[in-house]
């Protein structure tokens, strides 16, 4: 049926109605060439999913070339400790246990050198501390006699089971020693159990540290040698990407807002990646605390020494989530139903956009601070703009009142209602003074980002900017300063410019 | 020396001075007392941690038993895995295998059933899978000679790990595949690279299969048939939870803002572990992701069938996650510095706080729907109320436009200014005025919570509630809908009393 299908496909029957149009005549598909087409059509889609997985998963390799180049480098360890079959002195001198080694390359090495390093301790720590506390059991179970040795076995094996269990849910334990307990629990079951078989229990325990060390120590030349990520270094870069999300969010929400050069259609508005950086600073706790707690076991590296403060990037983190928090409700201006008539708009847009790129440039000068380690010369500048900015946007709203009149004036001593409809109403005014409040309360929330942030600086022991840059900043505030005692619209300008 | 200062404890030689005072001698202190003092000090500091340490990990015990029981689980299975140690025909039926049985418990154990089945589910399709794997390619190698056998397994090793490896980075695999990518490298490894060395691959492959199928088959029984944490169960009862503490926190936080009582003083203003319950709602959605991931694989179980809507409960989670940013900034309106004067608080207080009270009605019952799962009978009666609530602030809003003067009076033809002082201004009013709006923008957005928990209840197909409780409600909203006609004044009170 199939057969025929395909030499059909060539010819064609076709027949002529009554009214003159031609008709094709299709064979009948019988039930195999059904199946067949069912088949086909269900290879197709298996087909098409499998494309689109890889294509996925270029696209992942795309992004960050690292991440290949991470797992050459596990390939690599993994195909170099299998060498340690292949040759076979080494093979013979852990007794055949060379599959520890083996399976230590695979659990341990991970994508940063701190939590290769991390896991490493865990697994070292934990084998031998169980190793000795097996060994212990053994023994006094062993002077016990053959009735009470599996008893005491048994026993040990469920107190101290149910005790390490129970240490991974203690939050302190969980965030370093997590991997250790379930390497304890593992290690002193298998020990404890099969010295009730095996002899040489000492040649075990012995064998499986040092293969256990073997492949500990060729993981972390791995990944400490060969183009290294460092966590640190990641954290570090991290909080640097986010503050640009975050200035860059706020930047395109208060733009779209105001819909800043009046071209963009409903159709073009793009809620697009750079105006929902924010999110990405709302969700990146989990990985930011896992990162801090890896760069501390890392050697110094880079512009970093051992001690660095990664602690200080928790706090600057934190700081920076509760920023996002009011940028989200900030975004959930731009959707709302209510807004304000545009000539309002108009009027205010001037001192909230100023408010808006003065508070990005803080945090990009912040973001710039955090990068090149240095401390910033301009930011006390900076947040004094800000401030003043801020002072302009207050202004602005108490002038506001000048355009509001009470809808319905209630005189007092007369019955009757006066109504003024030339004027504006509250309501109609609401949306963007509530915009405006939402913008006086992120820029304070800045400020506890340069707080965290300037912390950072003492405690690390940044150094000042280069003495010219310093002194070419000076000269721009001298510049600006007299114009501000001057003349309030020249000193907008100036800062538009800086 | 520690001798002598002994015997002088029970002592003590004094010197009268000149001025008649008197004055103890202390017997100088050598260096072996004082190392003795410094070690006490730190055994103490010692003591201390531990303790604490100790009494941290009962108050976790005592908060969540079924942790404590998890424990016990854990510990039950692994000394009953143990037994296979302890007896001769199974130890000899898998090799000497059993190691892998104890290992695999001790790695699959966990928290609930739907995470060890998981597990389970990882660890026998990537064993089985890169058994195969390694099976042909070891038959390749042994195919093309000695020269070739390593090079080919060694490629192969490296090829399949670093893709395996790459793997992991794919979002989609890394939700539910992680582990089994692991193992699969595992085994891969240690088959094709031990069989260059052990003949008998298959019987190891083989045992290595069963002892697994033995320790996965252990863990699920016990996690399953002893006091069992299911997944869904716990994802059902977080989100359920996380709903009555945003209830809370929006309570608390008006009430707060208002002082309701007018009896808190500042040092009695607690911010609670109740108000601050927003934020355990920010913080839950890697939780609930890996709940729901769990919960799929989860049997039948309680009230829940397998093919419960799990993945909904999600975007209940996201559209809860998405009010209580919104309560964060409402938070953040306590602590601000600017506030409203007293009276225009007062003024506002009974609108506002009947909002944030028929809103935290609305989540109630909502959470009482997904408790029960049974589709409310009020709650469309309920949003309604809330609504109308809603419009009553907005009225309320309006109406305060009649309070608010201009502050300077720009009469045009005059160049002079009118100040008007008698009543109040814009910026006075503004902190209510936001607060407000944010509490109208919270209505809002929980009008999303509804929407997807009615979705939950369309999709899962929950029950109507009992007939008796649903004329109940309507004898309850004939009771009001009148007095709503007559008085306004009146229904507020009621209101109140729902």
């Amino acid at each position: 049926m199939a057969h025929q299908e395909k030499e059909t496909s060539g010819l064609e029957w076709r027949i002529t109605l009554g009214d003159g149009s031609s008709k094709s005549l299709v064979p009948e598909t019988g039930p195999i060439s059904r199946i067949w087409m069912g088949l086909k059509g269900l290879m197709a889609g298996l087909v098409l999913k499998v494309l689109k997985f890889f294509n996925k998963a270029w696209d992942i390799g795309v992004d960050d070339p690292r991440k290949v180049i991470h797992c050459l480098k596990a390939g690599m360890a993994l195909t170099i400790v299998s060498l340690v079959y292949f040759t076979r002195p080494l093979y013979e001198g852990v007794g055949g246990n060379a599959m520890w080694a083996v399976m230590t390359v695979v659990v341990v090495f991970e994508n940063t050198v701190g939590a290769t390093i991390s896991k490493s301790l865990n697994r070292v720590i934990g084998t031998t501390l169980a190793g000795f506390l097996a060994f212990g059991v053994h023994w006094v179970a062993s002077q016990s006699g053959q009735k009470f040795e599996p008893l005491i076995i048994g026993a040990s094996v469920f107190l101290l089971a149910t005790a390490a269990t129970f240490s991974r849910f203690i939050p302190s334990v969980k965030a370093r020693f997590d991997y250790g307990a379930l390497i304890f629990i593992l290690t002193f079951s298998l020990v404890a159990v099969s010295g009730y078989r095996v002899d040489k229990l000492f040649a075990l325990a012995h064998q499986r540290i040092s293969t256990i060390i073997i492949g500990t120590c060729l993981c972390i030349l791995v990944t400490m040698f060969i183009c290294p990520i460092w966590a640190g270094q990641e954290l570090h870069a991290l909080i640097c990407r986010n503050m640009d999300k975050l200035a860059g969010s706020l930047d395109g929400c208060v733009e779209e807002y105001f819909d800043h050069n009046g071209e963009l259609k409903d159709s073009d508005k793009h809620p697009d990646k750079k105006l929902l950086g924010y999110k990405c600073v709302l969700n990146s706790k989990t990985t930011e605390e896992s990162m801090a707690n890896f760069a501390r076991l890392e050697p110094a590296h880079g512009r970093f020494n051992f001690k660095h403060p990664w602690q200080q990037y928790l706090k600057i983190g934190a700081s920076m989530r509760s920023c996002a928090y009011s940028i989200e409700a900030l975004n959930s201006c731009i959707d709302s139903e209510n807004q304000a008539p545009e000539f309002i708009k108009k009027h205010m847009s001037n001192v909230c956009l100023n408010v808006s790129s003065n508070s990005s440039c803080v945090i990009k000068e912040l973001a710039k601070t955090i990068k090149t380690l240095k401390k910033s010369s301009s930011i006390d500048f900076l947040v004094e703009e800000m401030s003043s900015a801020v002072q302009d946007l207050q202004n602005e709203i108490k002038s506001l009142s000048n355009l509001l009149s009470p809808a319905e004036l209630i005189l007092p001593g007369s019955k009757e209602t006066e109504k003024t409809t030339s004027t504006i109403h509250l309501l109609e005014v609401l949306p963007v003074v509530i915009l405006s409040s939402l913008l006086i309360d992120i820029s304070s929330r800045i400020q506890d980002i340069v707080k965290t942030v300037e912390e950072l600086a003492n405690v690390a022991e940044f150094k000042a900017e280069a003495d010219d840059k310093a002194k070419q900043n000076q000269a721009n505030i001298n510049r600006i300063v007299p114009s501000q005692q001057n003349d309030d619209q020249q000193t907008m300008k100036a800062l538009e410019r800086v």
